[in-house]
């Protein structure tokens, strides 16, 4: 499958040549990010893509220095929601009837038990909800980057907070989760790039129950 | 791009025709989702892959009642670590050191410093960082399953406690995280089927910084 030559290909570059990633292919890294499937359908993240270097220059520091972070072409923030809140809920459920030009009976009671519930959840709980959507569409971008031919570096080594008040995030009721460099590979200067994939035999993965 | 296209032909099955899944698909699956980019390379779960069909029965009560878990072909429970202790980080460490041959201090050194946190960190906070570890493997088994022309069901409506005592989970240091049925859909009582995609657009989702 082809898919896989494509996992087998991508690793986490760990030095980029800061050679700027075209925006055509940038597109559809971002399509594969909105397409993914999330807990409800709602999409409860934004990205914001970061092309401005100074902002890239000021994150670095709060990313352990990762040379990454400045020398990519595309810095991708996955920022979650920070809790689930009525109005969130309700655009999404209100989007899906305009889009499919309907009001469905069950559909509607799904509303209702979902804005019974989660609104009245710890909001760190909701927030740890949300970030774990936010990752599945990370998976599907970074996927779809190694279709385009562009390396990416999968990122949680950084300060949040830091984050947070560099891009403002708190007072949209965002928070980042996980950060996603896109950008080309500099093999002379990457550690990683020649070493053998390591993963864990399928054995020691997979339990099948027949 | 053909990724694209995958993305848009899936979709949540909500019904399943009971129809057998071959092993070399669920394979091909199962390995999309091993070669998964985890943090730290870590790969903090496991999988079970549930071909029992009394088993299956035993899910569906404390999963809604959800049809797909009993007519689905394999039900995959993604399960996170409940927690990062000394061994299981070490492990790790020691398969990339056999697999690639040699020790290399840096990476000594990322152990180290990695023994030194994760282990002293509460374990409800460890387990969410597992479990999002889990969602970027979940995540590239359904798009793998999409390039097998087989339907899945991102299923998070289940009660997690429940499954982990059907599976015995908590006794392997395991927490259920999230559940894929794999199987084919079944048109006639599936009424998400033929319904439009919904997705935010473009614009509400991502936020370009020039």
């Amino acid at each position: 499958m082809e898919l896989l030559d494509k996992l087998n290909w991508r690793y986490a570059a760990k030095a980029m040549n800061g050679k700027k990633v075209s925006e055509d292919k940038i597109e559809r890294i971002l399509e594969a990010a909105r397409l993914a499937p999330t807990s409800s359908g709602l999409q409860p993240f934004e990205i914001f893509v970061i092309k401005n270097q100074a902002i890239k220059e000021e994150i670095k520091p709060v990313a352990w220095n990762q040379s990454v972070i400045t020398d990519c072409s595309h810095l991708l923030v996955f920022a979650a929601w920070d809790t689930y809140t009525e109005d969130r809920i309700n655009h999404m459920f209100d989007l899906t009837n305009e889009i499919r030009g309907f009001k469905n009976e069950g559909w509607e009671n799904y509303r209702q038990m979902l804005l019974g519930s989660y609104p009245q959840k710890d909001a760190e709980e909701n927030f740890n909800h949300a970030a774990k959507q936010a990752y599945i569409a990370f998976s599907q971008a970074i996927i779809a980057a190694a279709y385009e031919g562009v390396d990416t570096t999968p990122l949680e080594g950084f300060d949040a907070n830091a984050v947070d008040k560099i891009l403002g995030l708190r007072e949209k009721g965002l928070r980042s989760a996980v950060l996603l460099p896109i950008g080309y590979r500099q093999e002379d200067k990457d550690w990683l790039v020649n070493l053998v994939k390591v993963r864990k035999p399928m054995a020691e993965l997979v339990t099948v129950i027949e």
